[in-house]
């Protein structure tokens, strides 16, 4: 290795996220959306991230709109692009984490080993994967972009549960049955289990409500 | 290209910078540090970044500690990865602008092209180019990390200022000449420049602070 950067130490920033978490009543984590696409990720993470900043939780959304066009423009979609393509995002999420946010991710992230990979990362309770469940029919009949259409035609190659397999979590934290489920039940139910498990303190929060 | 995902359209997130600007009274942006090694761009930001939180203005510091271990730990020091290093740092930057933080990259970051690439994501007064100026005589004397001291014996290739060029900054925002001023007077300055250009406003933040 070239350079001085190889001089790298680990300390603590002088902000850490304990001094974060005291001064803002809620706890930095990751909720790791994972599903089909048009499963609705993207709609409950953003319906969520609405709710969250209602309560003067800060909070970010991680999906592909923000990220393939930017830090991860470099990378197509070979399957070890795709595995770099999480490995980031993982990075990325850890990163505002650290930082004190509730970070969002909304990515397909089909493969097991790739969920679990950013998992590793985020030790002691701050990675919670959502399994956002729906019957690949439902999605194909939502199809809100076409995609499913060119799919099925054969003009997508290796597209998620038609030409590529898509890997159920095995013990995700919260399932949402988004073909039985409204978007609010889906909001309400996410909402309940971060007061539930501590990660928001409404307590903390009720006095400084967004007006 | 392969997969679902070249379908991306961009589209504004549910919750936009507006609304965080509005309510939590101060402006994202990045404040980019830009300096020789123990030139004192760490130190700086850490001190900034406590006042800020003091204030109760999120911020987060990007640098060589969080971003080389994990999110650039495939990069390496060759002129390519150096310049990609740079390049994410700039994108992960873009997107805690986005979240509405106040973010801060400490990197030697030597090269000019490199740190305007940066500048060009960044438009509309997002990107502060803050150069760290220190004599590379009084930075090898501190050497905290006895890293001069080996380059100049050649035992580390490439490194700035030594061996490998530094190129200063033409139009930086600010010019902080660390070998004439003390860590509180650079904070301070840092702090006023915020202020002054309606990137924080104190009237909004004086009821909430950090006790």
């Amino acid at each position: 290795m070239d350079g001085e950067n190889r001089n790298i130490y680990w300390h603590e920033h002088v902000v850490t996220a304990e001094d974060r978490w005291t001064t803002y009543g809620y706890k930095s984590c990751v909720i790791w959306f994972t599903g089909l696409s048009a499963s609705g990720k993207s709609t409950i993470a953003n319906a969520l991230c609405k709710e969250l900043h209602k309560l003067k939780v800060k909070s970010y959304i991680l999906d592909g709109d923000n990220i393939r066009h930017g830090l991860n423009k470099d990378l197509g979609f070979s399957p070890h692009d795709r595995t770099e393509n999480i490995r980031r995002i993982g990075e990325v999420a850890n990163l505002f984490v650290d930082a004190g946010l509730i970070v969002m991710t909304a990515f397909i992230s089909p493969f097991r080993e790739d969920r679990n990979n950013a998992r590793k990362l985020l030790k002691g309770g701050k990675f919670i994967e959502v399994f956002v469940k729906c019957p690949i029919q439902e999605c194909s009949r939502r199809d809100p972009k076409g995609i499913y259409k060119k799919a099925i035609a054969g003009e997508i190659k290796e597209f998620t549960g038609i030409s590529s397999p898509y890997e159920e979590p095995q013990l995700p934290e919260i399932i949402l049955e988004t073909d039985r489920m409204t978007l609010e039940e889906c909001t309400e139910y996410l909402l309940n289990y971060l007061i539930e498990n501590e990660y928001i303190n409404c307590s903390k929060l009720t006095d400084r409500l967004v007006k």
